[in-house]
């Protein structure tokens, strides 16, 4: 009995599929492996050689898991996303500081590991551990009976990237009158999915009312938490943009704030941007008075840009792309003396 | 709405126990920032700056959590162990390559958030944190109805560490000879709980037989998980230790041989260090064979050194402490050719 193997044993998984398991994940492990990853003797932690270049280093880290997007993507059968909505979804969490990611380390754990579904979801990590440039170093699959619900898991992971001290996007010069440039979530990313839950259980099957692409509302709720990576990296070096937010958890009420200096707030213009008909569907059935549904979901903004208004046109030329296509910018709105977010009527 | 607080105000729970708890568990955290940690606008991610004074540093980083554990802790009432067992887990398993922490990310998870339930973590986390001087950067908490049964949590973490890369501890010069010297667990750490509440389940308020400390035996199934940081930092720029072994799942068959370079083996004196009562008791209550008690069991010994002969008397001076008191060594056996642990008979 290894230590990698001892838990399917014990769960009286059978041991050769589970070897199986294990060595599919080894090759979407070591896929993702850089230069920088050393390996050797004695491995109990993934050794990572700071890239050179960098004269005062600062690491930026970040934990977060996919809250219980992991409930519908078992409902539905489908965990290769989740993966990489974890990942994805860290990877902003440190670019809004202007962080290149370096590695990441998963944690699975569920009441009994199905070796597939394992399979499924850290071949999905590593997958968008390797579009983000970063190694997969490590991780844990956790068996936990009498802790998890039967056919229920759990998801988390943490990001370590880097970024030149000096080079730290910290919002310190955003000014009144700057302007919100929005990119498009496509859906709710990983938040709001308790909420999604309680309003829509029992409907996943159902086409969804008004959606552009066809999708049951089950499958327009498990949309991929997108990466802004590609697209924010071209304006990094450039110094053209004062502040970032990534809207999750609170929405952009609860996110955009963190970003703007003392005394700065935000005025938002409804009706800016497109707004996702999974939106509008959890809205009308959960009749959510537009604040609580702001404070609540994305409402269609994934990640937002502080800009000055003179840098605006440069950034909407020299943007990257969002999962391979042209990003969609929208001007949303603007910085404002005050504090918090208004919304200012369609 | 903010984002720290939503997830309580979701579930009920009055918003101003919950914001108190905010209040305390930002204090932990907070009392564990060492000067590297950067604190500024917009931080999604927690920002590190590295130490100066490295000329090749290599990142090492871990995660793990505390398996079940946390449902004989939560049968017991008594989380606060919970937090230190997990830092210290990972402590020890970056220390095996000569790491030093640098920062510390939390993730604490259940299908309802009980505030006193997570301040007891996470301040156990924090002060776990500060002993080890390393900063509790990040960590996310998650309600997740519909994934967790009622009253169970689970807990994990993310440990990041530093190593200059000509320091690395990488058993690369171990030879068959050398002396396994052996920290004392005291007890299960974090291993073995799924076996343990199997074979002691509804027993554990009963007095643990022959128990040294006069404990229960969900007192003693709780002792907590030891760092051997503070025992083993004053060996590591000595050079006197080759390799090291942490003893988690698996046992000794399942760690030791990680660090051995190929080609070399261990074999292990039974009766050469004190098994704990915990470890007599579940061997009696399960009529484990050896080989299988051993293969999921720590047996008592938490961490292992692996050093040359003529350097004992030097490493058994020079040993710092371990939980604040004089460290016991022991000298459990010895590397030879071969592969794998073999038990000598006592």
């Amino acid at each position: 009995m290894t230590p990698e193997t001892s838990g399917y044993k014990e769960a009286g998984v059978d041991l050769a599929a589970a070897e199986e398991t294990m060595r599919r994940i080894e090759g979407a492990v070591a896929s993702t492996y850089t230069p920088q990853v050393l390996r050797g003797l004695g491995a109990f932690g993934g050794l990572f050689a700071l890239p050179a270049g960098y004269s005062e280093p600062v690491l930026v880290a970040s934990t977060d898991g996919v809250g219980t997007k992991t409930v519908v993507a078992a409902a539905l059968g489908r965990h290769a996303l989740i993966g990489s909505d974890l990942v994805n979804h860290c990877v902003n969490d440190i670019l809004v500081q202007g962080a290149t990611p370096l590695f990441f380390l998963d944690y699975v754990a569920a009441s009994r590991l199905e070796p597939a579904v394992v399979a499924e979801v850290v071949t999905g990590v590593a997958d968008a551990c390797r579009v983000a440039g970063m190694a997969l170093l490590g991780g844990e699959t956790a068996e936990m009976p009498g802790v998890y619900l039967p056919d229920q898991l759990d998801v988390a992971g943490t990001i370590v990237g880097v970024v030149e001290r000096s080079a730290v996007v910290d919002g310190s010069g955003v000014r009144a009158g700057d302007v919100l440039l929005a990119f498009e979530s496509g859906g709710l990313q990983t938040n709001g999915f308790s909420l999604a839950r309680h309003l829509l259980a029992g409907r996943y099957a159902e086409p969804l009312a008004g959606d552009e692409r066809g999708r049951t509302v089950g499958e327009a709720l498990l949309a991929p938490h997108l990466s802004f990576l590609p697209a924010v990296r071209p304006l990094l070096g450039a110094g053209l943009v004062k502040a970032m937010a990534h809207v999750t958890g609170g929405g952009l009420p609860g996110n955009l704030p963190r970003s703007l200096p003392p005394g700065l707030g935000a005025e938002v213009a409804l009706g800016s941007w497109p707004v996702p008909a999974v939106f509008t569907e959890l809205v009308r059935a959960g009749r959510l008075p537009e604040g609580e549904a702001f404070a609540a979901l994305n409402m269609g903004v994934g990640f937002v840009l502080v800009v000055a208004e003179g840098d605006v046109a440069e950034v909407r030329e020299r943007v990257g792309p969002v999962a391979g296509v042209p990003a969609r910018l929208h001007a949303i709105g603007r910085v404002r003396e005050g504090a918090g977010v208004a919304l200012i009527g369609a």
